[in-house]
């Protein structure tokens, strides 16, 4: 377990370390760590694997110091103890529950399964969606989460906690062109596309091992080179006066069809 | 097409009836009125046949009275005009356009087709699940949505958003239990549930006419009662470590199988 240093300087640098990476991709990026914020999270990160840079406990949360939070203590390299009110700063939440757990952004893997079958995300726009879409890829047994580097920040407050850890359990792929990352890997990429001009639909279609559905971001779809460049256009038969489905809906109706 | 009579005062009754109908559900019912914001959604109403009791116009949407504005003012039974800074008070976004529909609340429907396939909320409470709920009812076409009286309210403006107009479009039913509504109307309930305990499994049932799936509240799920007296509890079979779905990617899935 580590020594707990305190810190009562909003000035010092992991406060404000904290604060930068709670708030911005970029400071994400360039340091490469990012922010775990509340108990469950944080046992459920430890849980399963994640590693602890610092742990920053509130007073009162250290001074209980219950059995849980010694457990995640022993996941940290370093240890910080921080006023309730100094963590007020530091936290992204109306209600801080008193910990956070500052963590090395994991080295996103490369190699996809050729027998996988992987769901894709084009330029995703909302955390909650891509939270929505990682949890239900999970719990349908999607081999992982292939996403663009245009899309928001999968080490955002908002997109961990709506994939409540998700994200840090299932393998994610970053890149720049999906249909150029899958065909390196020899993987067929399905593009779901709107209503008109499909090739297929959902439904009638019998999916593969090593088959990629993907979905595009949420108010202009896919880019044209990713229609005109998959395997196959893809669209789910559609009734009413509805334009489109909410992406984390279509989507879920995707995974759905694909491992089936 | 009415008279647009101008309102200056902020303690004009219709003013104060505006402003109460767009925060309060108990406001909504008691009156028999709801509110509609923005310029889609009014003229989606208006083209699905809503009438408006009342359009109220900011006066700088009322003096360039655009054809359109024009084709929804004939919409409508009166007319008011108020300043660009009164609008803001009776506005429920951060950027106003001008234009709100006051609307009688329509009356709710009672007779299912017993040849139909319903989909049933049983005390949902997100908006933003329920508007994403009823998008995806109406583009499979599902008939109509049940839906509970302790759920969120389905006039409500984040409601009325979140649908994007579909709940203004398709059938919605409102009921105490839901069980015995349909049962009088000798329909079959399938009790969606999480992965233990369920008869059957989404993807290996076949649906019929007649068939309502029904979907729990967020936390808590569906109560005791309806798992106990439905039809059958059905399941969308899960791997991984996620307790269970989404509400909206979960009746994703639930209404695309009764569909199929």
């Amino acid at each position: 377990m580590p020594e707990f240093r305190k810190i009562i300087s909003k000035d010092n640098s992991l406060i404000k370390l904290t604060s930068l990476i709670q708030k911005s991709s970029k400071a994400r990026k360039e340091e490469g760590l990012f922010v775990l914020e509340g108990f469950r999270i944080c046992m459920d990160a430890a849980e399963n694997g994640v590693s602890f840079d610092t742990l920053i406990l509130s007073e009162s949360v250290y001074e209980k110091m219950s059995d849980d939070i010694l457990f995640l203590s022993k996941n940290s390299e370093n240890g910080a103890v921080v006023s309730d009110e100094l963590f007020k700063k530091i936290s992204d939440t109306a209600s801080p529950q008193g910990i956070i757990a500052v963590c090395p952004i994991p080295e996103i893997s490369t190699k996809l399964n050729a027998c996988g079958r992987y769901v894709a995300l084009e330029n995703i726009s909302d955390p909650a969606n891509l939270g929505a879409i990682a949890r239900t890829a999970e719990s349908l047994g999607i081999n992982g989460l292939i996403i663009t580097g245009d899309s928001c920040d999968i080490y955002s407050p908002k997109s961990l906690r709506a994939s409540m850890g998700t994200l840090l359990r299932m393998p994610v792929f970053l890149c720049d062109d999906i249909l150029s990352f899958i065909k390196e890997n020899s993987l067929r990429g399905f593009a779901c596309v709107a209503q008109d001009r499909a090739d297929i639909l959902f439904g009638e279609f019998k999916f593969s091992n090593g088959d990629v559905v993907i979905i595009g971001n949420e108010a202009n779809g896919l880019k044209q080179s990713t229609k005109e460049n998959a395997y196959k256009t893809i669209t789910i038969p559609m009734c009413g006066n509805v334009e489109s489905l909410n992406a984390a809906s279509a989507a879920s109706i995707a995974m759905w069809e694909l491992m089936k």
